[in-house]
C-alpha cells in the first residue's frame, strides 16, 4: 500500500477495504440530493499508524458536481461549508488565513487563489473600523509561496508573522492530491489537525499544527491531482497478482510504474484552469460567510469592490 | 493498440516493436551529444494504416534536456529546428502560422504561445517596408481559439483566411499528445502531411492540409500531455495477458481503465507552466530565424521591441 | 478640439458645450436610481461631421458604480443592456461576435474577455442540437487578436470568417477611450454604426460596418482609458486663454503636451485589471440573455460548464 | 511644489531647477553611449527636507532604452547594476529579497516578479550544499502582497521574517511613481536609504529600513507610472500663473486636477504589460549575478531549470 499516496482520511479508510480499523471512528450522511457529508475521526495513535494522518477529525463534503460551477450547486456547497466551519470556529477571532502551493503551478494554484477572493479586515478594524460595524472578525491572509520559490520553510514564515500577528486561530488551505481522479474538484476536506505543506516527501517538523505554531490549525483543501505513480501503482498492484504472469510484462509494469514515480507527473483534468477558479470561489466564499456571520454576501462583496 | 493514442510518428513505429512496417521507412541520427533526429515516412496507404498518420514526412527532434530551458541547449535546438524548417521554406513566402489550441489550458496553449512570441511582418512589408530590409517573407499569425470557444471549426475560420490573405504555406502549431512520458517537452515533431485540430476524435474533415486548404501545410508540434487512458491502457494489457489473474482484479482494471478515459484526464509534469514557456520560446525563435534567414537575431529582437 | 479624442458619442456631443448640432438629436432618461441612458442620433453628413461620428444611433447605459461590481449593480445593468441589446437583434439569427483588441495589454483586452464568458452555440447546434431545445441562435466568437500581432488587418479576417460563416449579424466588443476619466468602466455604449478597430489612427477603410462585411455591425463597448494627449490637451487649452502667460511656461506647455502625445500614453485607474474583469462580466451576461431570450442565466450557466 | 509626487531622489533635485540645495550633493556621469549613472547624497536633515527623501545615497542608472529590451541593452544594463550592487554587498551574506507591490496590478507588479525569476539558494545551502560549490550566498525571497491583500503591514510580515531568518541584508525591489513620464521603464534607481511600501501616504512608522529591521535595507526600483494628478498638477501650475486667465477656464483647471487626485488615477504606457516583464527580467539577472559573483549566467539558469 505504500506507494498510494492521499491526502484524504476518507480514501485512506478506503484502503482497508471496509475492514474495521483500531483507532479511528467513521460517520456518514447524505446532506442533500448532491451532497454528502463524511467524518473520519482518527482517536489515538494506532488509528494514525493506520491511516497515516495525524490525531484529530477530518470532514469530508463531497459534491460529484462541484466543478462544474453551476450558481445552484455552488450556493448549496458555500452554504454546507459555512455552516460546519461556523461550528470550528472561536468568537471575535483574529483568523490567519494562509494559503499554500505555488500560483504558478496551476494544480498547486488553490491556496494563493483562495486568500486573493478573501475578505481582509484586520486592518480596517485597525485603522477604519467605522467601515464595518457587524463584524468583530479581523481576518488577515498570507499566500508566501513555496520552499524552492522563497528559499524559507513556510512554517518558518508562517511562524514569524504568527508571533508578531497573534491571531486565534490559523486557517491553512490548500491543493490536495487523491487516490481516485473522481475526487479530483468533488471533495472539500477541513481537519483540525493542520497540515503538512509538500507532504508525502516526510517532512513532519515542518508541519503547520497547534504544536508548532502555539494556536489552533485548521486545514481546508481539495484535491486537484491524483499523482500518476498512485494510478501506475494500483493498476501494477492488481496485475501482479497473477502468478502466470510473462516475466517481460511484469518488467515492463514495474519500469511504468518507475517512470511515473521519477517525474513528479501528475494525472489532472484537462480542465484544471477552470476548475480551480470554481473551487477557489467556493472556498473563499464559504470562509468569508462563516468569519463575518452576521454579514450577507451583498454587504461583503460591496466592501470588497 | 487501439486504446493507445500518440500524435508522435515515431512513437506510432515503436509500438510495432521493432518489426518491418510496409510503407514506411525510418531514419535516425545523433546531431550533437544531447540531439537526435530521426524521420519517418510514410510512403503509402498501407504505411498511413499501419502508423495511422497520413503520407508524408515527419521528422522528430529530440532532446531530454528541453524542457530544462537552459540557454545552451535551447540555442543548440533552436539551430537544429531553424535548420530543417529552412530546407522546407519555399523562396520569399507569404507564411501564415496558425496557433492551435486552447491559451486558457495550460497544457494546450503551446500554439497560441507561440503565435504571440513570433516576428509578424506582413503588415511591415505593406505599411512599412522601409523598416525591414533584409527580409523578404510576410508572415502573419493567427491563434483563432478552439471549436468550444468559437462555435467555428479551425479549418473553417482558416480556409476564410486563407482565402483573403493567399500565403505560400501554413505552418500549424500544436501542442500534442505522447504515448510516452518522457517524451513530454522534449521531442519536436515536424511534418509536411498537415494536422488535424483536436484530433483523436477522429473528424479527418476538418483537417488543415493542403488538399482542404490549397496550399502546403507544415504542422510544428511538442508533446504536452500523455492520456491518463493511454498509460492506463498500456499498464492493464500488460497485466492481462496472465490468465490466472482473479476476476476482481481483472474488473478493477477495466473500471480504473474506463475511468481514465471517460474523463479527459490528462498525464502531465507539475512543472507544465514552466515548460510550456520554454518549448515555445524554442519554438519561435526557431521560425524567426527560418523565415527571416537574412536577419541575425538580435535584429529580430530590436524590431519586435 | 482636434486634440481631444473620444470614442464616446456623448462626449462628442458635450464638446459642442451645448449648442445645437446640425443633423445631431439626443435624448436621455434616467432608467432607475443609478442607471442613466441616452441616445445620440447622427442623422446626416453634417451631424457625422460635427461630431466626429458615422451616421447611426449610439446609446450610452451610464453607472457610476459600474466598477465597483456588487452583485445588485451588475444585475441591473445586465438587465438594462439585455433589453437594449434584444431590441436591435433579428429573430433565430446566426451571429458572430468579435472580440476585438489585444488581450496582452490589460485596459485594450476587454473584446477578447468577453469572448472567453460568450455562451458560444453554432457547434452545439450544428452537432449536438438536442442539447439546446430553447435557443434557436447560433452564437460564434473570434478574438483575432490586433494587425501587430497577426501582421493581417482585423476587417480581412472578419471578412473573411463573414464570407464562410454567413453570420446574420456581427456584434463587435472594443475597449473604447474617453475624454473624461469619469466615463472608464462607467459607461457603455451600444452604436448601430459599426466601429474601425484601432480608430483615431483614421484608417476609414478598415472600419468593420454593414458597408464592408455586407452584414448589420453592432459596436458594443466601454471606455477604459483616457489618452493622457487629451487630458494634457484640455489643460492647456484653457490655459493657453491667457494672454500674459509667460512665453517659458507656453512652452513647457507645449512641451508636455506633446511628450504625452508622442509616447502612445494613457490615463486609467490603478484597479484596471480588477475593472476590466467586472465590465467584461456584465457585458457577457447580458450578450447571453439578449441572445438566447428565452434561457434563464441559470440554464446557461449548468451548459457553459 | 507639493501635489508633485516622485520616488526618484534625482527628479527631486530636478524640481530645485539647478538651485544649490542645502545637505546634497549629486554627481552624474556617462558610463557608456547609452547609459548614465547620477548619485544623489542626502547628507543631513536640511537635505532630507528638501528632496522629502531620507538620508543616504540614491544612485540612478538610466536608459532611454531601457523598455526596448534588446539583448545588448539588457545585457549592458545588467552588468552596470549588477557592478553597482556588488558595491553595496556584504561578503558571504544571508540575503533577504523583498518583492513589495501587487502583483494583480500591473504596474504595481515588479517586486513579485523580480522575486519570481530570482536564484534563491538559502534552502538548498541547508539541504544540499553540494549542489552549489561556488556560491556562499544565501538568497531567501518573499512578495507577501500589499495591506489590501494581506490586512497585515508588510513591515510587521517582514520583521516576523527577519527575526527568525536573520538575513545579513534585505533587498526591497518595488515599482515607483516618477514626475516625468520620460522615467517610466527607462531609470533604475538604487539606494540605501530603506523605503516605504506605499509611500505618499505618509505613513513612517511602517518603513522598511535599518532602523526598523536591524539590518541594513537597500532599496531598488524602477517608475512604472506617473500619478494623473501629478501631470495635472504640472500643467496647472504653469497655467495659473497667468493673471488674465479667465475665471472660468481656472475652474475647470481646478476641477481637473482634482478629479486627478481624487480617483488613484495613474499615466501609464499602453505597453505596461510588457514593459514590466523587460525590466523584471532586468533586475532579477543583476541581482542574481551580483549575489551569486563566482556564478556565470549560465550555470545559475541550468541551476534554476
Amino acid at each position: 500500500m505504500k506507494n498510494i499516496y492521499t491526502d484524504l482520511a476518507k480514501e485512506a479508510v478506503e484502503l482497508h477495504d471496509g475492514q474495521k480499523i483500531e483507532g479511528v471512528r467513521t460517520r456518514e450522511y447524505q446532506l442533500s440530493q448532491h451532497i454528502c457529508v463524511s467524518r473520519v475521526e482518527v482517536l489515538d495513535r494506532a488509528g494514525a499508524q493506520a491511516l497515516q494522518k495525524e490525531k484529530g477529525t477530518y470532514l469530508t463534503i463531497e459534491c460529484a458536481l462541484l466543478h462544474t460551477g453551476t450558481v445552484e450547486i455552488k450556493k448549496a456547497l458555500v452554504e454546507a461549508l459555512r455552516d460546519e466551519l461556523a461550528g470550528m470556529l472561536p468568537k471575535s477571532p483574529c483568523v490567519l488565513v494562509v494559503g499554500l502551493g505555488n500560483r504558478n503551478i496551476t494544480p498547486d494554484s488553490l491556496g494563493p487563489r483562495v486568500c486573493e477572493k478573501l475578505f481582509v479586515t484586520r486592518h480596517i478594524r485597525e485603522y477604519l473600523p467605522e467601515l464595518i460595524t457587524n463584524s468583530d472578525t479581523g481576518v488577515c491572509a498570507l499566500a508566501p509561496g513555496v520552499l524552492g520559490m522563497t528559499g524559507i520553510e513556510t512554517q518558518e514564515i508562517i511562524r514569524g508573522v504568527v508571533e508578531r500577528v497573534h491571531p486565534d486561530l490559523v486557517i491553512a488551505v490548500d491543493a490536495l492530491a487523491a487516490r481516485s481522479v473522481s475526487r479530483i474538484a468533488t471533495s472539500i476536506q477541513l481537519a483540525d489537525a493542520g497540515i503538512a505543506p509538500g507532504a508525502g516527501i516526510g517532512n513532519r517538523r515542518q508541519a503547520l499544527n497547534q504544536q508548532e505554531l502555539g494556536v489552533p490549525v485548521l486545514a481546508l483543501g481539495v484535491p486537484m491531482v491524483v499523482f500518476a505513480s498512485t494510478i501506475a501503482y494500483e493498476l501494477t498492484e492488481h496485475a501482479v497478482l497473477a502468478s502466470d504472469l510473462p516475466k517481460r510484462s511484469k518488467e515492463r509494469l514495474f519500469d511504468t510504474m518507475q517512470e511515473m514515480e521519477g517525474n513528479d507527473l501528475i494525472v489532472t483534468p484537462k480542465e484544471i484552469d477552470a476548475m480551480i477558479e470554481t473551487v477557489s470561489e467556493v472556498l473563499a466564499e464559504s470562509l468569508n460567510l462563516a468569519l463575518h456571520p452576521k454579514m450577507t454576501p451583498q454587504e461583503i462583496h460591496a466592501l470588497m469592490s
